[in-house]
């Protein structure tokens, strides 16, 4: 499948389960504001059966970049594990008529015994998303499931830090960026989460010194990597190991540090902020996109502006329109 | 369950699945703007894989209905048949989360071998909907599915006209009707959808004229029902049947006949009409809770108009915003 793609993602494949609560669900159901939390089935089933009524959309963190990439006209690859059930039919079916090529049937990338994965999102009025996420056939993703002749094909090998948190999952990490950096191709991640950054620190570190060349992460999770009490101190640090190191900053935008230099890029403003989820991982298909037509990064940084714009003014975390379209006015 | 409820809706519980298409889409496929058609596993398949990224919301015609009602603060039921799958568990969910009261589980009511059904539908630029519906499930509804005790109980049925697609689901009907009527209660049924109509358009002539108290048809359907060139005119003979006939005009509103008197109500109108999937199922939630509230008939139908508003405002078939709150103004 898709030899020669420009980007490939490795991530969880997971469908959201997304509604509207209160703040209040937050407190009595124990939720972290925006956080991302990893449970088990029972509570899966206690938040589901306290959610109102709810809408199934395809998700997961670098599958909603590859998402975001195949509609800015980028070749997408994804990497990830279902189940053979009907949220994997969904999630499937998404991903390939997004554009990204997906292959959930060949050994190692096949489908799992385990149920697909899904991702409670709970989403508070002032649009933050907080996740509840049951891996189920994601958690089962290993190295076997790497298509190395994909990777080295591929001009960028992209990361979820999610996918940190099982020892098999960082496996596959370790092999994918070996075949990408032994075909002299590059390697990105982002950090995912705060929780996620705190509970994995050291492997993050050293995964970010001696593996990364373009790393992705929010001023906490980049201030909690390093243990920095301030997130221009961090991205500092980060910026001694990696060749790019981008820093979003939600309204307030991004800070790409790149050959020692700094570059600053606003938001891009939307008339109603309605749900964050992907915003994140749209900015780094947009930024992304921007490294495949071999533009600056102060321009990489914009695309991702352009792009998280698109998909925080819906429900959902992949694009619903065109986003070749929505940035063809700044590649004019 | 629900003994004691104000709506119980008799009809086929779906998952809908809804992307964007352009027109073309509709010719390539030979799908007929507006309408819906069963479709079987294969074409269902191919729909599926032609279609782009999709949603995947509860719908049902009925089912949407009692939701509507639930949202508006009536008691509602539903009655109606889902696998035992990860749609049936998202249906199941759904609809209980909206406040209605659903029994998967107990015999009869109960989860079936066959996948939940779902219904692929296409909305064009239009706002228009277009529906392909693999039953599955919902198929399996029978006259062992209606609790008697349950229809006895409730002041009003509704019946779903699209389930007259099945010998079995007609046999549903006329039980659940003499429950009703034997317990003085009274029986409501939409005409579903025109192919519908001129499917069955004898023993829904029958129905209407021996059974059915409260009739919800759109201008089409009606007009198929008697084979008459206008629609006032069909509008006029049903009302020799039923004690309210309720007709929908789309942007134009709706003709109440009740007690040989014409209501003409507008529609409420919305900002930008993005899906019209679920306004007949909303205008008829609206309608039943002015009558469960004892309303006139002009009111009903006003209550109708706003429930269908919201409904049409957004994608999917239920209401995403308290209907109460929505109605109260007018209702205060």
């Amino acid at each position: 499948m898709g030899a020669g793609v420009d980007v490939v993602g490795i991530g969880n494949a997971l469908v959201d389960v997304i509604a509207r609560v209160d703040d209040d669900f937050l407190t009595t159901h124990g939720l972290v504001k925006s956080s991302m939390a990893l449970v088990e089935a029972d509570r899966a089933e206690t938040l589901y059966g306290a959610m109102g009524p709810a809408v199934e959309v395809s998700g997961g963190s670098a599958a909603n970049t590859m998402a975001g990439l195949a509609s800015l006209g980028s070749r997408a690859a994804f990497i990830g594990r279902v189940g053979d059930d009907q949220l994997g039919e969904v999630f499937a079916h998404d991903i390939r008529a997004a554009g990204v090529a997906f292959d959930d049937v060949a050994p190692g990338t096949g489908r799992s015994g385990a149920p697909t994965g899904r991702s409670l999102i709970v989403v508070t009025p002032d649009a933050q998303r907080t996740m509840s996420t049951l891996l189920g056939a994601a958690s089962e993703l290993g190295p076997d499931d790497v298509d190395e002749a994909l990777v080295a094909g591929a001009r960028l090998t992209y990361l979820e830090g999610y996918l940190f948190d099982r020892e098999a999952a960082g496996e596959a990490f370790v092999k994918a960026a070996d075949a990408a950096h032994g075909a002299g191709r590059l390697v990105a991640l982002t950090l995912s989460d705060s929780f996620c950054v705190e509970r994995f620190h050291k492997p993050f570190q050293r995964l970010v010194a001696d593996t990364v060349d373009i790393l992705f992460a929010n001023e906490d999770e980049l201030r909690l990597l390093y243990a920095a009490d301030d997130a221009d101190e961090a991205l500092a640090v980060a910026g001694g190991f990696c060749a790019l190191v981008v820093m979003t900053r939600g309204a307030a935008g991004s800070t790409v540090a790149a050959d020692g230099r700094l570059h600053h890029v606003p938001a891009v403003p939307v008339d109603r902020v309605v749900d964050t989820t992907g915003a994140g991982d749209l900015y780094a298909a947009g930024f992304l996109h921007g490294l495949v037509l071999g533009l600056d990064p102060a321009t990489c940084a914009q695309l991702g502006a352009m792009a998280a714009s698109e998909v925080i003014s819906h429900v959902g975390a992949r694009p619903e329109t065109s986003l070749a379209d929505l940035v063809a006015p700044r590649l004019a």
